[in-house]
């Protein structure tokens, strides 16, 4: 069949709108008609050129959402009619990592997936002239439709709306699931967060939900304050306006009764290294977690003295924020539907696919919170 | 009173042994006369002139078991004649570190003891001639004689040899208590021990109580292989060796059912910082565990790709392997007399006061485990 699609031809080029060819889904595939697609950091970072392991050219997104519409053979789980969001880190249920108990990174298909290939090392996708196109993170979600292995599909309810719930399929269970799955934040916990966009806003609302009870925004962009507030933040750190954001933050948690300081959870999700550093270390000492979300650039190291980690503190990261696809996300799609989770505010901006460059633009400036193409 | 001490007079010289005063114990100390003290390399990181923070003149020594011999006013948890382990992570049991349940690093008297001094900002310890000396981590047990805080004295069987249960002290539940107390470490798992040395041994032992099946100690001194398997070492690396010691163990550590690789826990024991990243890379994508245990060189740091944690990997610390003191040491000092831990072979030094510098000498030739100095 034929498909719409932005492609991504080239690093550093503007995606591309275009007609595109696309095979059928073969074993444990499944065709996706995809009603609307977010756009990431991560589709940016790779569609820039910043990412040394981008593969060209490529259909980018990942933050989708859509309805079945065929089933290759051996497909069980979803079927035709179904809606689904697709998952960038899939959940096999068979895997070692699956089946650790201990991990969300299902490696069932991670090679191919690296590769931009579906399982079977092929592509479905192709140029009207035959050329393959490859896959992204395993979705693809920048066509109108697109085929997806089937463990990488959540099946979710269907009166949930596609434009919001798209969302979900990222920014959403990143965010979120930072907190309740990677940091298992409880309640009365003190916590700071690193940049406030699309994913550190969610962090805000998942700590909310969890009932920290100091919720620091961190950001250099006074503008994010009021966005931070309207999910849970307590409070706003504008790093260009004090000395050293670290004693600041270990100054602003000191109470009469510890007289340490420093919060409980940080989560860094800029992606700057220097951030993640100043994340650890403004944390306390003795039992402060800090969770790296961001996608640093690429050579980027994070540093610090091992003081820091000897005397308590505990460095981890987190990817899809811990979550199993397939069993998590329909239960955050049934939280967005039961007002657990806001999602609504964030999606400032609707987009055509013909308009998706200006997407990318608005996320340069900061005027975006999350921009969603609707099919 | 008067008693005999060996005195680090200026950073990087010998100790020189001396007879010294000794104020009686104030309000909440106790006055205990030490039988035996183990000699550890933080002891000589400070002797050196290693450590930027090392305060001279210093009665060093922080290993050491003894006997009550008088309570100053108010003290009510040991009386003379009780048998004590000195504890340089005290546990006051009030402070918000030791009621937060998360950690066993006690604040109550950090400040002064870090300036080497008793909690009333003063020494106990002088000169012939009246110039004061510090104490050292609280502890001083390089003096037959020392006064200690009451919260930090862990109170002890008094059929325990002195001679072996110094160790506790120190090395013994640091290393065990890594394993135990900071990792976790759950029946099955596979973990790598880099360095073994009066920690690493115990690391070693601490993996072979918590059930771990694969226990690969790593270090470049071949005669430290038949020492680890004597605690329960299944397989040994020398770096010097293998072209690349990380992939090398993640292939030891691949599986049929597995062909990812990695330990599930590390445990640096070297204090080398790049050894310390080598730890962390070496364990298992989604859920692996390194626990940073050695003690790094002034202004040393840490680094890694944040992609190492994103993908799962959790990198911390843990001072007096997360063991409170007056709680938990009782307790080894039951399992050893019970034989569940072996401490006997690793205390390979039985020296004199006098020849205190002579265990150092031991120590930097790789001669020794331990030596421990009888009074
Ligand atoms: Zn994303
Ligand atoms: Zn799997
Ligand atoms: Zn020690
Ligand atoms: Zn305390």
């Amino acid at each position: 069949m034929r498909t719409r699609a932005a492609v991504a031809l080239e690093a550093g080029k503007p995606l591309e709108v275009m007609e595109v060819n696309l095979d059928g889904p073969k074993a444990g595939e499944v065709l996706v008609e995809i009603k609307a697609t977010g756009l990431c950091h991560t589709d940016e970072f790779t569609r820039s050129g910043a990412d040394p392991e981008g593969i060209f050219p490529a259909i980018l997104g990942h933050e989708g959402a859509g309805v079945v519409l065929e089933c290759g053979p051996g497909v069980t789980s979803v079927k035709p009619g179904d809606h689904v969001i697709p998952l960038y880190t899939p959940e096999c249920r068979e895997c070692p990592s699956c089946l650790s108990r201990k991990t969300n990174l299902c490696t069932a298909i991670r090679d191919t997936q690296g590769r931009g290939l579906l399982p079977d090392g092929t592509t479905r996708f192709s140029m009207l002239d035959g050329t393959p196109i490859h896959h992204y993170m395993g979705c693809s979600t920048f066509a109108n439709h697109t085929v997806i292995p089937e463990i990488a599909l959540a099946k979710v309810r269907e009166d949930a709306p596609f434009d919001k719930i798209c969302y979900i399929g990222c920014g959403v269970t990143t965010g979120i699931g930072a907190v309740l799955n990677t940091a298992r934040v409880e309640i009365g916990a003190t916590a700071a967060v690193f940049g406030l966009g699309g994913i550190g806003l969610n962090v805000i609302q998942g700590l909310k939900m969890a009932g920290a009870t100091m919720i620091i925004g961190v950001d250099i962009n006074p503008e994010r304050k009021a966005w931070g507030e309207r999910f849970g933040m307590t409070h706003f750190v504008n790093p260009r306006e004090v000395d050293n954001v670290v004693a600041h933050l270990v100054e602003m948690t000191r109470t009469p009764a510890d007289r340490i300081g420093g919060v409980d959870y940080s989560f860094d999700c800029t992606g700057n290294t220097e951030v993640m550093r100043q994340a650890l270390e403004c944390t306390h000492r003795g039992w402060g977690e800090s969770v790296v979300i961001g996608v640093a650039p690429a050579g980027a190291e994070i540093s610090t003295r091992p003081f820091q980690l000897v005397t308590g503190r505990v460095w981890k990261g987190t990817a899809f924020g811990g979550a199993r696809g397939r069993t998590d996300v329909p239960k955050f799609v049934d939280w967005y539907m039961d007002g657990r989770i806001q999602i609504d505010p964030m999606i400032t901006h609707i987009l055509s696919l013909e308009d998706i460059n200006k997407g990318f633009d608005l996320m340069h400036e900061g005027a975006s919170i999350r921009s969603v193409v609707v099919f």
